[in-house]
């Protein structure tokens, strides 16, 4: 199995031809930013994860990481040989800092630019990008809600790496529901918080590759009020500071056990005690009563990240069966009567098989990007219109890519498995992990049901749905320069793709109307909603990408990756964007014998 | 996580009522059996799945078979704890005879009781299911061209269970494509043949718990043609037998190692090699160059029990699933604004994933337990037209159930997982070892991409789809049928079913055309003609069994089964079903970008 390979080329495609870097290097936060310096940071990036990602996992799935007691008796967390080592070069090599502002020395680049160097952590190894990730989230959280002075004391080394971050949200007995969380948070009268009751799930909650961890910690007061209402978020770090700001003692927050999961071995999932010997420190962020809010913030920002790593899973295990589909030689060609063995690439089946891997990982790479560069606009464009637009659509856009990626990765690498045969049912060949590690995104941040009925119902109904309105508007213009372009391939695509945007426009109709009127029945269909809309957003984009690469070749390009986006493209339209057909009938459909079973029918 | 229970109330409702046991109860070798036989066989069965296999599911997949080295310095396999056991019981209760021809000791019972029976190993425990599925393939081999003196020696103790079978067909260069194999069988003075070579994937090819093993070992003669023409099929024994027929010295077969598999972890997965020490002692069965031949006739019956394997996987995962979400109290009934917290079972998008498993499961066991009722037909009809029929549709749907069953299971099982959430990806909670099981169900007996094209040549475009067109005949007819019963939710389903039917017939057009000018067009939409016949053919069962719920219920029954059975068709219909509207339109679609693509663009 060869190390992970960017695929520089795709990435470059979709960055400057498809969603287009000039627009996103032009406003004013990016001035210092060119495809130049773009193409130059992928590389780097792709070399570092290729190099010193890629082979630690294989590592981290087999060793795993492992809880033992430490040197003061309490539980604490040894990562898998190699990743403390391979933590410290990404954090000196300021790769932490990269999506970060500059007024916390960070590298303040696109985040256009960082989706695509974070689907390179996550293709390479998903298990070691989970600490990035929550990291990021601890640096976004401070940034929206924390004071100047907790900036001051806490950004710098997050941004640089030197410390780690961690969301505490799930209780035992709150996983989706919010609501139920009673960890509890006791005003001091130093103004901080005594913080006390246990966590579950919690990435990266400890481990051995930084000094200290930053635990964002949702909590409630004594008097708050019941529900999310009364949640609060705190800082609770691992070690205390000390007047100086110099890491003091470690607090009562301690690793009791991690679990023992499907996949992401190398990813340390904690349960975490606070104040089991006296309660733990914390100091509120933002005002009481507004966790919720600004955990929202970091959530929608991480689940456009868990989207990202549906796309990451999914273009490395398709590397891995196109690397072994050229090289195991197997049967004959079917073109050719008693020929000799051939790749199994060759085979009609294995091409279907790459080829859906292909298409479907493009067309998911296409929107995660687009929604990035929306997210940039979004955040600094200087004109609000473009703005508010742009923030309206990644609100939109968010459980789309997040819901379908995921749940496509699971497939996606299942598929991969397929490839390989028998081969890929051992270990050891090594690309079960790949299906093993993805089957956690559809769950974590929000499961698909979860994002589904965000679609559904805040997205899509709260607005009566004009929002969509104005992408479908932006789709169908699409749609029609595409059939107009007088190009046999072209029109079929375009063809296929009407008939998507008429699908999803009705079952959007369909849905809008039926969550006012019966909830319960519109929620039975929010899933397959969901799954809809990125089916057909997923196909206008390998359209638009279709368009592109015909007009590059019109203009006399003799680059084969466009005749391969072409091909893709094409794949996409007839054998994955189809499935909206159905999709719509099952979103129109009538679930009341289904809704009127009693619980114990199921 | 409680026992396997089995679905005894579906089981019967199949056999009975929708495939119907009379006319099999009524063929001249089953006259010994009725309803009441079978109720009470079905009842056993589910006793010994629930008490004894099923507690050893999670056992198996923890310690796994693991391999040694023996006393006599080679390696041999010792399977989990209580697996050698349960083996005995199982073979002593009579459970290997129970399909096998009373000739030879067999009970001789029906294949359409047999499927169910074998159905509950599969659930409870498909790692011990193995070692009695490929058992039943070598009795079955024997039947088929074995001497008479070679049943008399080796059939009354594989019937009874005192030893066990193997097939030994791959090897490291010959995975699917069997006329690659090479191993050798040089003819001896006495008769016998000396077989060497080595055999990968050999399923239980060593173990503990049976007295010898009966590997069938497909080989090649010195003189034999090259291809799949110059194989033939041997008895190599474990240990040979002496005069006597007793057991005698351990022949020159040894297991050299076992694979570290993603699942299915108590089935010893082993590397078998003949005849390093001096050769291995070979007895042919039949005549030399028909090994091909043989095997497919055990084959193509492996297959059909795989296919039941994904049925079986497929409904304990589900039976699971439901029993959590029954259990597990997260959010509020969204139909009752501020209520309590109610189990999940309460949730829209739960109940959609609860019974997207239970109606992608019973249409499946609808198809398994038909194909079991055709076979008996096939075999045990006094009607020879009835017989060549009977056989003529098993060979049809033999590829659809093996594939969609299969295909399905991993999708069912991973739902299976998502409905667990975060404690589904928890391997204590044990629901992942399905979807970890289920993988391998699509790539055994011939992977998916094997069956699919053994579908789109063979058994469609042979006969020009003459057997498929009596099939959509019998379809049409019940579609009619149900259509006309004036009923609202038996209509819905008709108008289905008939855009169902439209779909499969255009596409089987599509397809025998393109075999016949373009077959690797047509082989790249095999799987998805594979996928659209399984989708539209368990759409016609589910359809059937909801005419029979809803005449049940016109008769007056309260048996709640027949309300449900009615929600579970109407769901197949509006959420399974219509998938076949897109997989008509892949088929149909133009693949000649992709065909024409170099293999580097892979």
């Amino acid at each position: 199995m060869n190390n992970y390979q960017a695929p520089l080329r795709d990435m470059r495609f979709v960055i400057h031809e498809l969603v287009g870097s000039s627009p996103i290097c032009a406003l004013p936060a990016y001035a210092d930013c060119d495809a130049g310096l773009i193409d130059a940071v992928l590389e780097e990036a792709g070399r570092f994860a290729g190099d010193i990602l890629s082979p630690l996992n294989p590592v981290g799935d087999r060793d795993g990481a492992r809880w033992q007691t430490g040197a003061d008796g309490k539980g604490e967390v040894r990562t898998a040989a190699g990743f403390a080592d391979a933590y410290r070069h990404f954090a000196e090599g300021g790769w932490m800092a990269l999506p970060c502002p500059p007024e916390f020395d960070g590298q303040g680049l696109p985040r256009l630019l960082a989706v695509a160097v974070s689907e390179m952590w996550k293709s390479a190894n998903l298990s070691f990008s989970h600490v990035v990730t929550l990291t990021h989230g601890a640096i976004e959280a401070l940034l929206i809600a924390g004071s100047d002075a907790m900036k001051a004391t806490w950004l710098p080394k997050l941004v640089s790496g030197e410390w780690t971050g961690t969301m505490n949200i799930t209780e035992p007995q709150a996983g989706s529901d919010l609501a139920a969380i009673n960890c509890k948070a006791v005003p001091q009268a130093d103004g901080s918080y005594r913080i006390s009751g246990q966590k579950i799930f919690i990435t990266y909650g400890d481990h051995d590759m930084a000094a200290n961890i930053v635990h964002l910690v949702l909590a409630r007061t004594p008097d708050a009020p019941p529900g999310v209402k009364g949640l609060s978020l705190f800082i609770v770090p691992k070690f205390i500071l000390d007047a100086d700001g110099k890491q003091g003692e470690h607090n009562d927050v301690y690793c009791t056990s991690i679990e023992h999961k499907l996949g992401v071995h190398g990813s340390p999932t904690t349960t975490l005690v606070h104040g089991d010997h006296g309660g733990s420190t914390g100091y509120l962020i933002g005002e009481l009563g507004r966790g919720l809010e600004i955990m929202f913030v970091m959530m929608n920002s991480a689940r456009l990240s868990v989207g990202t790593e549906g796309l990451g899973v999914a273009q490395r295990a398709w590397q891995l069966a196109s690397e072994y589909a050229k090289e195991r030689v197997q049967g004959t060609d079917v073109t050719q009567k008693g020929g000799k063995s051939v790749a199994i690439v060759r085979h009609p089946d294995v091409r279907r098989m790459l080829m859906t891997q292909r298409a479907h990982t493009e067309a998911i790479r296409a929107l995660a990007y687009s929604v990035a560069a929306l997210q940039d606009i979004a955040h600094q464009s200087d004109d609000a219109e473009a703005r508010a637009a742009a923030h309206r659509r990644v609100e939109l856009l968010t459980p789309v890519l997040k819901g379908w990626s995921t749940e496509s990765a699971v497939e996606l690498t299942s598929l991969a498995i397929q490839v390989f045969g028998g081969m890929g049912f051992v270990e050891e060949t090594g690309i079960s992990q790949y299906m093993r590690d993805a089957r956690i995104t559809p769950i974590y941040e929000g499961t698909t049901a979860i994002q589904a009925a965000d679609l559904a119902g805040r997205k899509l109904t709260r607005d009566r749905g004009a929002v969509l309105a104005t992408l479908l508007a932006d789709m169908r213009a699409d749609q029609a320069a595409l059939a107009g372009a007088g190009d046999a391939n072209l029109t079929d695509i375009a063809t296929r793709l009407a008939a998507g945007l008429d699908d999803l426009h009705a079952a959007s109709e369909t849905l809008i109307t039926r969550m006012g009127s019966n909830p319960a029945a519109a929620l039975v269909v929010a899933e397959p909603f969901l799954k809809l809309a990125g089916t057909v957003i997923g196909g206008w984009l390998m359209a638009k990408a279709a368009k592109v690469a015909h007009d590059a070749i019109a203009a006399g390009s003799s680059d084969p990756f466009y005749r391969e986006k072409l091909a893709s493209a094409q794949f996409y339209a007839s054998h994955i964007l189809p499935k909206s057909a159905g999709l719509r009938i099952t979103v129109e459909s009538d679930n009341s014998l289904l809704l009127g079973l009693p619980d114990e029918a199921f």
